[in-house]
């Protein structure tokens, strides 16, 4: 691995406070799996009686740690639960070796916490192709159990950490019936980050009350319009998974609630925008709003299309105010457009309407718009009522850098 | 514009030396459509008697010269025909007055050339979404049409040139019952590259004798394996057209000939490998081999995921035998793929095999072979008999100067 890059200019400030998980508990530590002298490894206990829930890559050479989680995560069970990740190996393309170490990582954990070996989960990312060192990792599962902490979680998310510049957490706490529901995630990725799957890695952990069903029905929704509409490169792992825990410690049933949805809806985005703001490079945040298209798949396919268009992305690396090549892309992306039905707007400047540049359009104002570090630009197709968001990053001599040197 | 950038390390030495085609002349002048110091028109005048085709870019928002040539490409005429070329300026996004001047165009060649309106063929290649200041143009074509000279191809090449670094040519000759049939070509393109499309500009001339219903079948198929399975950066021109005119003079009727075919197939696969030589930024060729796959459509998928990655092509840049990226792009794909058959090669260094490192690959023979202009990547994916070749190059610093900076 290449040196670090320097922390995105688009990152927070700092990682957030977030609130206590009762029924959770976090540790991490370095087994030194590839990286030294660094956490490498996050363990994550989940009281008994939670739900859990998740979404998973679709890619055809996903993981073994991504299969077994398919395999195990529809299952109801009162037991307790836990989820182990680890950094700097993907355990990815690894045969038959790769279930093996699966097995041998999650079997140490069950184990060491008394559960089932169904209820525990387990994510590896980094490189691909190599044999996870796996007695590295059950070498340091009694030091891990034996650190668990509630308030640990920034240290978790700091160990999953691969090329990313700093670590991604949200929080969020609502109150309902004169009870506090909280809700606590963290993140990892900056690269290999597209949509149509579920995300890299998102740890997701809430003290309300719910059924397993409910919770993976909401949370695969909140997950189309959130992990799923970011796109850094058009290139998608073969480890995203997004695992969420509700331990119903708070006594509060959210089955249904709009109140609690917002809030876990909230946390999500907060998560992925987190992620583009980390993109491999990026020194641009850019949110793409899509409307008037036939339908809403029609326009997240033109979003996507202008989201991962080279073109587009280094015209915005450039401060390029360059309207032609969101043309282009909406004319390639398949769904249906109307080229003289377009309208096209960078933040409050009406570049395009109707087909043609607005005669009001100066480029200098443009020029001006594109110099911020956060950008919308919004196209009306003219057709239709369909919408969609989509959030992506710029495409920079950052992004070369760090991946014509960094072997995965 | 930027300034040019410096010739492409993968281009070919000089402009070929191309056949004379019986029938067709050529004609280039500076009109200052945009650039200055330049030619940047270009005429063929072709004789009467003559069968043309053509293909044409699908994307939903191409420009008014495509949509002009697409309405009379499939008419059938025993008048001559012409093809008029500007660079500078793509003449798209521009509404009705984009229709304006390409007929103000064609007709001025039509005028002076006394052809009928629907055999004036016309490409517009550079800015988008300006208007096209078609009066320098209509000021040029006496110039035009007093310089026509059947040796003038390389002249015509370097007029349509937009970030091209050099002109890009090709031709054949095939004896036949005793005659010299004769091809020759010239395309313009090395940004806004992808297949599923025709391809950006390219003039194929031949004193062959077919029907012009039989000429467009040869070259529809043909293109499929040609422009249509290169790609630099995903993203598709609204402009690509490929025009092909046959003259007859040479009197050897090619219908249904396999000589022919293959002749025309190695020019315009020169040509398009051309495209790729001069792809922004390039610093290598990549052949895309796929094979195993459940059908052709299926090994195209996975050849065009693998050559339009951005992980794979800077890993490609660095020298980097990364093939486990190689595993992602066929992971996300789509088109059906199992881990566990997957084998890889490098050239002859085979990496991976059925699903895991080949035991005897050293990392050291993958980095030698990395280190080549020109590499050969094999997937097999052990599933079927499905097939396909891509070609692309890699993505690289250069690519993000020249695309940031050029207002294209």
């Amino acid at each position: 691995m290449a040196d670090t890059p320097p922390r995105s200019p688009l990152s927070p400030e700092q990682f957030p406070i977030l609130p206590l998980i009762s029924g959770v508990s976090f540790a991490s530590a370095a087994a030194g799996v590839k990286y030294q002298g660094r956490t490498d490894v996050m363990l994550a206990q989940i009281a008994p009686g939670s739900a859990m829930a998740g979404v998973f890559t679709k890619s055809s050479t996903r993981a073994a740690p991504v299969l077994d989680c398919q395999a195990k995560i529809g299952l109801d069970s009162d037991a307790g639960a836990a989820i182990i990740v680890n950094s700097g190996n993907a355990n990815a393309f690894t045969g038959k070796n790769g279930i093996e170490a699966t097995q041998a990582v999650t079997d140490a954990v069950a184990d060491a916490l008394d559960l089932p070996k169904t209820r525990v989960f387990s994510s590896s990312t980094g490189v691909i192709g190599e044999p996870l060192p796996h007695d590295r990792i059950t070498a340091k599962i009694i030091e891990l159990k034996t650190t668990l902490d509630e308030s640990a979680i920034e240290a978790a998310a700091e160990a999953i950490r691969t090329t990313d510049t700093f670590a991604k957490g949200a929080g969020a706490q609502i109150e309902m019936n004169g009870k506090t529901v909280s809700i606590a995630g963290i993140a990892k990725g900056s690269g290999m980050i597209a949509p149509d799957m579920a995300t890299m890695l998102v740890y997701i952990f809430t003290d309300a009350k719910i059924a397993r069903a409910n919770l993976q029905i909401m949370v695969s929704e909140l997950n189309e319009i959130t992990f799923n509409s970011i796109t850094v490169d058009s290139d998608t792992s073969t480890s995203d998974s997004l695992l969420i825990a509700a331990t119903g410690a708070s006594d509060v049933d959210v089955t249904g609630s709009a109140a609690f949805k917002d809030a876990l809806h909230g946390v999500m985005k907060d998560l992925a925008l987190q992620v583009v703001r980390d993109g491999e490079g990026a020194t641009k945040l850019v949110e793409i709003q899509i409307t008037g298209a036939l339908s809403d798949a029609d326009a997240r396919t033109h979003g996507l299309a202008i989201a991962n268009s080279p073109l587009v992305k280094t015209a915005i690396a450039g401060e390029d105010p360059n309207w032609g090549r969101i043309v282009m892309a909406i004319g390639k992306s398949g769904a249906a457009a109307d080229r003289d039905l377009l309208s096209i707007s960078f933040g409050d400047v009406l570049v395009a309407h109707k087909g043609w540049v607005n005669p009001d359009y100066k480029e200098e104002d443009g020029a001006a718009y594109m110099t911020q570090p956060e950008l919308v630009i919004a196209v009306d197709l003219g057709l239709g009522a369909g919408k969609s968001t989509a959030w992506t990053c710029d495409l920079t001599h950052g992004y070369i850098t760090i991946n014509a040197d960094y072997r995965s």
